[in-house]
């Protein structure tokens, strides 16, 4: 709606000023009666003279709240408004600020001057391509910062040390630089599929200084798992990439990985011992790849509980693919194996494969068909 | 990943059973070790006997996330995984469920049984075209529903009548029925913009029982002012429609709007007497429409501050257009007009036209240049 401001001139009433378009943002300010407290008009064109004292008529508004916005218990929802910009008009006190789903292009410098208290940004769905360096720097409190869904080409820098999770889902980010998030000792989780990084994108040390404990970078063009991800990942997802192997060295940064997501890959091959090195391991999805046999090393997976395996090109499933020999050997139930949509004659299998699984519920074992 | 269901066929270890789709589901329980309690296998194939107990070697890990999704705080935030339905294992102690941007189609009657401490629903973005008239039964302190942009053709019945705040921005619904919002008598925030609405698809007493503050309706096919909406309203927004006239009884109902947006409609007309109706009236949006010349009754809104005029066909402005003739009318300064995008030659306006202006730049006056 403020689109136009193209060729505006102002009526020059007392004197030519030039053109503050601050002024024009400015003028749905809404913090209380409109008498300026500074008369500066008072000598000027405007009769002030007769003009009444208005404190005691018209009723004190206080709330700030940018047109068409909702603004209710510290949360401003501007979505769905078209927005080509920030809106003005923020109350400082807002703790979440809504903006997804507009036309915003860009970030500027004091686009969130003075959100000393925003907790929660959201800006998916915009069509974000620039961002000022220092835009975020006034966010001392921010906690969340959702930008899925936008046109940025990079990480923005100096992203708030109070940061705890980042979506980037749907950008055209390519490469995440050295040092990009240095200082962010708070962040736990960042979500950064959907966009086209490869393998080469991720400088050496990307994620120095982050203890992360979830990643995500599905739908993205790695061709194998990134070598200097942070050693205290719970849970990374790699699914729909293109990554054809796991070889020894790959996972062995990884122990503390309880949930692990590589479906939807092309992988081949998975060498033998790489999956050693993830001992918390709990669930394993390595649906949707080109595997030929049961990868190697799940019975000595003590707490693996759910492995998806299904619509693979596995052939054969051995007495001992899935449960340790022995019986001395403590071992969890399994309560998930999915093994359908491979080429695995299901009558050949041995009933004792499955000899360390909950019930034959938590198995899916379809037949595979041509 | 989940959706490769069809035809399974179990495999029958001990015996042949109906395939049950609710136990594949289940199988990533994670709610502790996983020994169930009932040992219901433990006279079958299974080797129950030599398995240890694992309460002494497997760590508890109780807190129940669906794969891929990040859960915190009582926040489970699954958006962007590609997931065709709603999943399941999510935590009943869940206050936030994010669900946006994803390709669920349909909300089953037990997508969200046990959650009865959501507070916040966000299903924006999927492709949800069915919702179970008991989906959201289960959801007793739901008070933030955001279901824009999907494929709905109509509001889901049975709103939890906790409800706050409803987005369902950019839909399909076409009609409002009587009574579909009955009982939800916390309501105070409506988005439903984007959606093919015109006038006749509000049944009568569509909005009976509801104590709005906030409705938008944006972005629609309405060619009037609804007359039948919420008397409570404080801010109303019905920019981008095809509303041609505003007549004496159109504002006659809403008589405690601060705000009301009419830009980007067909105005011609406004009928003299019918803004009378809204002596609480605190900013005006009526730019981009087809004004000729500035609304009657603008100096009797004492409190207004903010007139957006912009881009109309107003060829000329009156001395006493916006500001009372009298110096003993008691008035708010305004602190916004805009009349720029005009073809008035604003050589001819008197400057005391300005007069109750706070000053010039709360002004803009663009020329008019064709």
């Amino acid at each position: 709606m403020l689109r136009l401001l193209l060729g505006l001139a102002l009526l020059g009433l007392a004197e030519a000023l030039p053109f503050e378009q601050r002024a024009f943002w400015d003028f749905s300010l809404d913090d209380g009666p409109a008498l300026p407290a500074d008369q500066e008009e008072a000598s000027g064109i405007f009769p002030t003279s007769g003009v009444p004292d208005f404190e005691d008529v018209v009723p004190t508004y206080r709330g700030l709240c940018p047109f068409g916005c909702h603004c209710h218990l510290h949360v401003v929802q501007c979505s769905d408004l078209g927005l080509s910009m920030v809106p003005k008009q923020i109350a400082p006190d807002t703790k979440l600020l809504d903006l997804q789903n507009n036309q915003i292009r860009e970030l500027h410098q004091d686009d969130f001057k003075g959100l000393h208290h925003l907790y929660a940004l959201v800006l998916v769905n915009n069509r974000i391509s620039q961002v000022h360096p220092k835009a975020f720097s006034p966010l001392h409190h921010l906690q969340k910062l959702y930008i899925s869904r936008n046109l940025l080409s990079e990480i923005p820098p100096a992203l708030p040390p109070t940061l705890q999770e980042l979506r980037i889902h749907d950008n055209r980010i390519r490469k995440v630089p050295r040092g990009i998030f240095r200082g962010l000792t708070s962040m736990n989780c960042i979500e950064m599929g959907g966009n086209p990084l490869q393998n080469s994108g991720f400088e050496p040390g990307a994620f120095d200084g982050l203890k992360l404990n979830y990643l995500r970078i599905s739908e993205a063009k790695l061709t194998g798992i990134p070598k200097d991800l942070p050693a205290t990942l719970n849970e990374l997802h790699l699914d729909h990439n293109q990554i054809q192997a796991i070889e020894l060295e790959d996972l062995i940064r990884y122990g503390k990985l309880a949930r692990l997501g590589l479906g939807h890959n092309a992988i081949r091959m998975i060498e033998n011992g790489s999956l050693a090195s993830l001992p918390l391991l709990r669930e394993l999805h390595l649906d949707h790849n080109r595997l030929s046999h049961v990868p190697p090393g799940l019975p000595g997976l003590r707490l693996l509980q759910v492995v998806y395996l299904h619509a693979n090109n596995i052939t054969q499933v051995g007495v001992n693919d899935f449960c340790p020999m022995g019986f001395g050997v403590k071992r969890a139930y399994y309560n998930g194996i999915s093994l359908f949509g491979n080429p695995v004659p299901y009558w050949e299998v041995q009933p004792a494969t499955f000899r360390c699984v909950t019930d034959r519920l938590a198995l899916q074992f379809g037949n595979y068909k041509k």
